[in-house]
């Protein structure tokens, strides 16, 4: 392969990434419904032809968006808890939620939270992956809820699907809170309400 | 007023009621945003200039329709606890909730939910009067855990705000998660979730 094609590729991931950083933020406020090829072209100044060189239709651009926007979530959540497990983990999970939250990794909140909303009624590839990202995160929170259990450190009638929905609710109605009163009280209020049920399933 | 003038006036009414009825359909389905004068209007076999004699523009539609939403959430919901109180009322405002969502009283899922996550990036009355009704709702159920704690049903301690958060935020998850698997077993989930937090808090 010769240098000028390895630049011309460069360049070209390197558009692709900004095209996918802006899809993200447009996405989160408006919805993957409302993301535009010829409206992503004007905001960053390229031609619609060349966006669509990088994606040909419109639902490529949602899913390679679904893709960028779960790569954000597992660097905001899943990567700083690495190396934990049980109820470390559980806490480690909630915390790392709550930041990601706060410090606005989306502007319009959870992507896949407002992904969802959007997509329930509307079956195909893009409601799929948004639903695949929803189970890998309740998934997270049951697999943290077992090895909690095995280690002891929960008891052990306390049902992992349960808890991890109890705590998945609660952390996704902070979000709606938070994106409807800015006031991060909710995060006190939804932590306290993560405390007292995990303090009813401790040994 | 003559007898035809009141007959007018009427077949008015009824009209606006269907065009309303459709409107808060489609919208539980595809967004408040989606609602367009001239889809209903096919919709409902109308002239474009039939339905805009109802509602002049856009928004005075969605206003409109989230009014006739929040009338069908009040009759759902709100009038089978009428006459009772504290404790009681709370957990009969729970049921009511797992009911309304489990006969999809909207065919969407839960409206509010729905135009909570799409207005919440996008100031305006629509935005305004979706979280006036998000409000109103959080209210009445802090309202029957203050009256459960003023009648000793409830622990003394018990932050209203923080219990009607967690009641409000497992009900809103269920929906959620109904909306994308469509498995009843959520609500029971959803139950004993509420259960337990209850428990929590009696004395």
């Amino acid at each position: 392969m010769t240098a000028a094609r390895d630049g011309r590729r460069e360049r070209g991931s390197r558009t692709r990434e900004a095209i996918l950083a802006r899809a993200v933020a447009v996405a989160s406020e408006q919805g993957l419904e409302g993301l535009s090829i010829g409206a992503l072209a004007d905001d960053l100044g390229m031609s619609k032809s060349g966006l669509f060189a990088h994606f040909g239709a419109k639902e490529d651009l949602q899913l390679a968006t679904i893709d960028t926007a779960r790569q954000m979530f597992v660097d905001a959540v899943i990567r700083p808890v690495r190396g934990t497990t049980g109820l470390t983990r559980l806490n480690a999970l909630a915390d790392a939620f709550v930041v990601y939250l706060r410090d606005r990794i989306f502007p319009g909140g959870c992507f896949f939270a407002a992904a969802a909303t959007e997509y329930d009624s509307r079956p195909g590839p893009v409601r799929d992956a948004v639903v695949a990202n929803l189970v890998a995160w309740r998934g997270a929170l049951a697999d943290a809820v077992r090895q909690a259990i095995e280690a002891g450190e929960l008891d052990s009638g306390t049902d992992p699907a349960q808890l991890a929905f109890a705590i998945g609710s609660l952390l996704s109605g902070a979000n709606a809170d938070y994106q409807l009163t800015g006031d991060p009280v909710v995060f006190d209020i939804a932590r306290r309400s993560i405390d007292q049920q995990l303090a009813l399933a401790t040994v």
